[in-house]
């Protein structure tokens, strides 16, 4: 199963609205079949094991990420397969909480006669599937906020000067980060100030996430590179009643143009598209609504070797926080050094 | 050497204004004598490890961390005694800078016929007695800064609050940290918010660290727990020409009352009175002055999995830093979790 989630990883970013998940069959403690979600979320990651594995997935067992589907879509169900097949037994991760599934999957099986065997590292099954769970369940999208900032927490100096605060070998981390993602997220002043890309670039990437911004009177002018590079790799503005010839042009770049409310009512949009993983860069003002708004699950921080001190920008917008028993809390889920910087990823 | 490393370890923040040495005696490959320097800073490791080896020292090999001293003192050197011990050879990490050393404990066993060989570990043992070095070699002494925070930098919310941010696990790692240097030093404002005691309590310390506050005015009251237990744990107050009422008032507390300038001038005055390791807590405005001046060695941060924003106390005053280049800059040297917080160490 570990090997499973291991497969299942390579489909993250890229397989949106779908889960990602990994399969592989074994028999006679040898792997006879692997396989993962592919882009787009077509062929699942059981058709592509079972493909591999061919006449010797019969009498085999299966080890599947995710709940196999029950439901009759562009492609006959999973579970329909994997019966067909012949194996002896399956062993599953996590429920599929998609309506569609919601446990027919495993009972499809078992009218069959095949054992299965259910919530085997289901934990972290579920934490791969984060977003993908959240927006069934609640509608909205997994939200991972990265922070690039030095030591005492600041992302610019007192007169505005911002890079590099982290050295390449974060930089290149993050594009990693872009690219298990379906989206890239910033906030109108980030855009404004950086004229970032948001692509995902030197590391060989087949596809690129949705270059995403809340711009809410979109100010950020059509001639920047998002607005020029918006056939080339999707764009989507998000503005609360921005002014009609500001929509027009930005729909004039190829960019989507999308009416929205705050930071829950945009992310709600989001899920309603699609969207399972957001990968958000700031700024400051952005990253402090979506931490006010209790709509953050991972924090990825990137800290740097030095200090800027209180005269220069902080990471975070104002929280309204007068408590520490109000502060939004986090647990240390990961830590390790990249180059020169240290990375940390704290999860709600 | 290594071993004689660790044991020298032991006696950091209690040997001042000595170095902490490690001696360890080794005959026919067994360990026949071990020391390391005493409290206050006598027996010296040398001699320490000369009595448990008695005999056996006779054609064995010594693994000093430190250059064994050259010069009669309350004792006699430690070179000679090595010498009259008869050790076939001696192995040491680094030079003595002292001038009274300097070479010639290394060269009083030369001229006895022992082989040497130096500079075994050398940065290890000159990264141990750092301190030490540092006021032999520049009249200042190692600074310590210790900044226990929020992941965004924050040290209080907008209203104030800030105990606790960091967990029961990190705090006792402080009191470890203090228990190591021979000094914990506030600033004014943070003695006067917190009231703190600054002793080490809770891990059997069988010494305490001297508690020094920098308070140009003298506006600490003498009620405060520094001032009601000077006379159980020394307590040194640093003022700039406070009025002669508030130093009298303090110096009946039995606190030594010091004048002293800037934040170089006072660690100078503490060098000079022998201090080689100094802990500093905060708070912001004294950490923001000791980092603009370069003076601070180590840099110790507590992170804690909460976010306070942009409206709480940053953790560092203003540094007047308007370009990244000019900033103060640290290599990460250990990053470890502590309980549910962080504590990343970076070494200017």
């Amino acid at each position: 199963m570990a090997h499973a989630l291991t497969l299942a990883r390579r489909g993250l970013g890229n397989v949106w609205p779908n889960p990602a998940v990994g399969c592989v069959i074994v028999k006679d403690g040898r792997i006879v079949g692997r396989g993962w979600t592919q882009p787009g979320g077509r062929p699942h990651a059981e058709a592509r094991a079972l493909t591999q594995a061919g006449e010797a997935a019969r009498g085999a067992v299966a080890y599947v990420s995710l709940e196999p589907c029950a439901h009759h879509g562009k492609t006959p169900p999973c579970s329909e397969a994997l019966i067909r097949a012949g194996l002896a037994r399956i062993v599953t991760a996590a429920t599929d909480p998609d309506p569609r599934v919601a446990g027919r999957g495993h009972a499809m099986l078992r009218a069959a006669g095949i054992p299965v065997t259910e919530g085997v590292l289901s934990a972290e099954a579920r934490a791969l599937n984060a977003g993908f769970l959240k927006r069934i369940e609640r509608g909205l999208p997994g939200v991972t906020l990265k922070l690039a900032m030095t030591l005492d927490g600041r992302i610019a100096t007192a007169t505005g000067e911002s890079r590099w605060i982290t050295g390449p070998e974060a930089r290149r981390a993050v594009h990693a980060m872009r690219l298990s993602h379906d989206a890239v997220l910033v906030g109108a002043g980030t855009a404004l100030a950086d004229d970032p890309d948001l692509t995902v670039r030197d590391i060989g990437a087949g596809h690129q996430p949705v270059r995403i911004v809340m711009d809410g009177e979109l100010r950020l002018p059509v001639e920047s590179r998002l607005g020029r590079s918006a056939r080339q790799v999707p764009v989507w503005m998000l503005h609360r009643d921005a002014p009609a010839e500001r929509q027009a042009a930005w729909a004039a770049t190829g960019a989507e143009v999308i009416a929205a409310g705050d930071a829950e009512d945009s992310l709600r949009l989001l899920a309603a598209r699609g969207v399972t993983r957001i990968f958000c860069e700031g700024g400051a003002s952005l990253a402090g609504s979506l931490l006010r708004a209790g709509l953050v699950d991972d924090l990825v921080i990137f800290s740097a070797g030095l200090a800027i001190g209180g005269d220069g920008t902080p990471a975070l917008g104002g929280l309204g926080v007068t408590q520490l028993s109000g502060a939004p809390r986090f647990t240390l889920v990961e830590q390790r050094r990249i180059g020169a910087d240290i990375l940390t990823r704290w999860r709600r």
